[in-house]
């Protein structure tokens, strides 16, 4: 419930187009269809905006750990980029690796989709910090 | 010349509303200015957008090095956020840092503008693939 | 069968102590018993020793699904220490993620054992480049 | 000179054989001479040799910028390997590049000598974390 109200204030989100899509004890999925405004040169999707859902579902992961009294914010991340971002929709899933009382770290996946099948386009591992929200 | 080109084929940028600020060899800034539609639940740049312009700055600066024949894709980076992304608008640099015949690593960082005055908000490692042009 | 000859040729790893574990498409183990030569200020494994137990455990994952005519190096890694490095043995895991033509990506942890329990101690992510021998 | 006693504290060191090359405010030099002992398959020095002596260049960095009662331990650290670690001797530099209360980013690089001659070997991003001395 917090989540999907701190996904729906991401004003980012909404300007890419993206959505919260499920959320689980330490897993969270955003999806993210295909816009010809989201591209770099060539017309794939921008490394920017894979990375954009890929943070944000690592950052709700490792919020779905936190106690009530807390939020988190990206301390950093790295991505690997795959393959070129081609398909219909792209589904970036962030899991909980481990939660310390300070630092939680995450790894996740960029879904490419064609239709039902999917290629994986970014590998992700980030380290979210825990804050105490004001 | 290619890199203005270039740059205003990606789409992502006009979306977030970033534009291409200054070209030399090895070394490219990007500006963006604060806007709303770029925001995280707390009211600061998201993430994502400050990663976008900072992996475009590195992209462009690596491609400022290669030879005509080639373009470049990232591979992978890695972003540190040091400070809440909180300005009136902000410059990403990217550094060309090593230039090998296939691999070309640049580091960079996104600076928060109050006026004149500016803070570090993001650092940046990257490391670019050069690929043959079709 | 090569991997064990490049792995007898690699001597930090007999320097540290390190021997090779399995190897399998894809998936390479690498132990590391725990000695007093390996550590950092307060007694635990040093990060330095434990990132190279999981670098060699993903360059030779990689080395797996390379042809025969090619050898690897490793381009870059991240790596995050979730826990000390407190332990009788070390193993890291390095497993292929992705596979291209010219880099591979590997993901990793490496795992601190008390008897046959063990804690993930370290989280790693790989790109390798694919070089052709001399 | 609490960051030598910590130092001569950590035995990894001694195991390859680096020494404290010298400490200033936010920044600290670690020299390694090359040894047969510390390569990979080719004879050039393996990665994790580079990454210890980086990793612990950086850690001191950060302690030399925290408060008498704190020591830091690294969370996570990025490298690339910009180039063969091929040297008569090889010197770590770690630099801090943002002081948070909590966290710490350095940045840094390893480089190899021949003569008084160097050339950048590796490229370093890391957090380092505060934490209360027991």
């Amino acid at each position: 419930m917090r989540i999907a109200v701190s996904f729906d204030a991401q004003t980012l989100m909404s300007t890419l187009g993206a959505r919260l899509m499920s959320v689980a004890d330490g897993e969270v999925k955003i999806a993210l269809p295909f816009s010809e405004r989201l591209c770099q040169q060539h017309g794939y999707v921008h490394a920017g905006a894979i990375t954009s859902i890929a943070d944000s579902a690592c950052g709700y992961a490792a919020l779905t750990m936190a106690p009530a009294e807390c939020e988190v914010v990206t301390a950093e991340f790295k991505v690997n980029f795959v393959r070129p971002a081609i398909g219909e929709r792209f589904v970036a899933i962030g899991r909980v690796q481990s939660a310390g009382k300070l630092l939680t770290v995450c790894t996740g996946e960029v879904r490419a989709y064609a239709g039902e099948a999917y290629k994986v386009v970014a590998i992700i591992q980030a380290t979210i910090v825990r804050v105490t929200a004001a």
